[in-house]
């Protein structure tokens, strides 16, 4: 009967689960990302919000059997390692983070990147469940993406699906990656905060900043777009809208290309704002899809914010056991 | 010692080879593409110009093992259809083309898209050989894609590869397909014959309908293109660096989600213009390239304009024989 531990390591909280052999989560727990420090302070984190969450499950640490990591930056799955994790601090370099958790949680330990480590949960345990072929697409902060074809990830040469970094408008905005008119400039939580700022500087009336206030928030939190949206803010109304179209607009250059059969959203704004924001993004696509007459299904992500951790999991599924020590 | 006869199906001309087993060029035609009449007019000129192509290869046509044919319009590889090849004469239906050319021509025949055909022609024999996945992108008329992962041929549920309706600007120009924005709109031959009318209209001086009354064609053909350029005729230089900068963009954008090993560059325009232009489809390529520190190789096709016909003698050396008649 074997347990599996699940970590989704993210820019601001480390979310773990811990799941039975179905993958059906038994408990989970969810910590904020140090600040401050390196790798090492980050690994112990993770190892404390997975006891959190074999303590919520009911399970001793001893009888996981194999624990998996969703990880942000460049991640070399066969060596174990996470390189330039420019989300955590003082990760420029390269970090051997399956081994320090091998050796403290005593099991095998699988890594891999984040963004496709959602994709395949969404493929195999959620949305994409019915398909053969899917796009995943995270919004968040960026906007991620992960490319299932005949039931396999396709990785390229290790960085495909950087669907956030499609061109929307060749003469656009700057993006955060430093290119001009990639989606993500539009649809990034980060890159609408940066334009929000602006237009406030500008004068522009807007909600988004006092409810960050209220609420002690040191960003635009996908939250705070919601309640703004709530509140029939014009700005934040105006900003979701052109991501809303940047989405739609890259998705359907992605369709055109690839042709799958199903897109699952995902990310936290795409999980917050819900199924009536995945309804406007498949209108988006519309207009730009050339085999419109049988376009794809486009899904919201079943696995809500648990789904990279529990993707995670399958990925210990995958680990052979440690020798014994 | 097999013979496979090879047809590329066009909407100006219709280019045979006869190859040998190892697809070497043996002979080859080229006739017009019909203009008037219907399919069964298309299909006689067809076998008129594969009967001329094995005659120039010295080869009798009952010694034909397997005919190939590469088709424009929606192709139907298993029913061997053609439907509403739109640049043919009055084909809007569905006529099957691969059963009336197996009653001429007492051989078997495959048929399958010709930007596919061109595509696999290519991975297979030609610029793409050295490589596993590749990106085949077709600049005449149109811009078409062929996409080809691990090895295959990646087609979707039918419509993949549309690489010429991925968008580069989403608020720009209209595309011939009705969409807007697309790269066809600014980098499909046909397109570009529509803005350079416009500006001639506008009064902008031009060679280009000149060269194009002299040599007595109803288009702006790939080589007009060249020789407005030889003559340094500015709006031909700013309409095929406009089309340039498209093409860079959108297969920058396929680069981002697919991150295959090399792009392959064949169609009338691309061939014509040759090495110089795919080194500056090369430069445009990267100020939108997410992983540039590796860019894949962009290379000039090899096969030159008999690819499409040596490519549909692939899909000849799969057909298993005729039963007996």
């Amino acid at each position: 009967m074997a347990r599996y531990g699940g970590i989704d390591l993210g820019g601001t909280k480390i979310q773990t689960v811990v799941t039975d052999e179905a993958h059906e989560v038994l408990g989970s727990a969810r910590h904020p990302t140090p600040t401050t420090g390196g790798p090492a302070d980050v690994t112990l984190a993770m190892i404390a919000a997975l006891q959190e969450a074999a303590e919520d499950a009911g399970v001793s640490r001893g009888e996981l059997t194999a624990v998996g990591v969703g990880s942000p930056g460049a991640v070399d799955d066969e060596a174990g390692t996470v390189t330039s994790a420019r989300n955590l601090p003082d990760w420029e370099g390269t970090y051997p983070l399956a081994e320090k958790l091998e050796t403290a949680l005593l099991a095998p330990v699988g890594l891999s990147n984040d963004v496709n480590v959602a994709t395949i949960a969404e493929f195999e345990l959620g949305a994409g469940r019915p398909f053969q072929s899917i796009l995943g697409v995270f919004w968040g902060t960026g906007v991620g993406g992960g490319v299932v074809l005949d039931g396999q990830l396709w990785e390229g040469r290790g960085a495909a699906g950087e669907i956030g970094h499609m061109v929307v408008k060749s003469d656009g905005r700057t993006c955060p990656c430093g290119r001009v008119g990639c989606m993500e400039a539009y649809a990034g939580r980060g890159a609408m905060e940066v334009r929000a700022r602006e237009k406030a500087d500008e004068g522009e009336k807007t909600v988004l900043f006092e409810i960050m206030e209220e609420r002690d928030k040191p960003r635009l939190s996908s939250g705070i777009w919601e309640r703004a949206l709530a509140r029939d803010d014009k700005l934040a109304h105006q900003l979701v809208d052109r991501a809303v179209d940047a989405i739609g607009v890259g998705v359907a250059s992605a369709l055109n290309l690839l042709d799958v059969e199903a897109v699952v959203i995902g990310g936290g704004l795409g999980l917050r704002l819900g199924e009536p924001y995945v309804e406007r993004i498949r209108e988006a696509i519309m207009p730009h899809l050339f085999a419109d007459h049988r376009p794809p299904e486009v899904l919201l992500a079943s696995l809500g914010d648990l789904g990279g951790a529990i993707g995670a999991t399958l990925l210990a599924a995958q680990q052979a056991p440690l020798p014994q020590r």
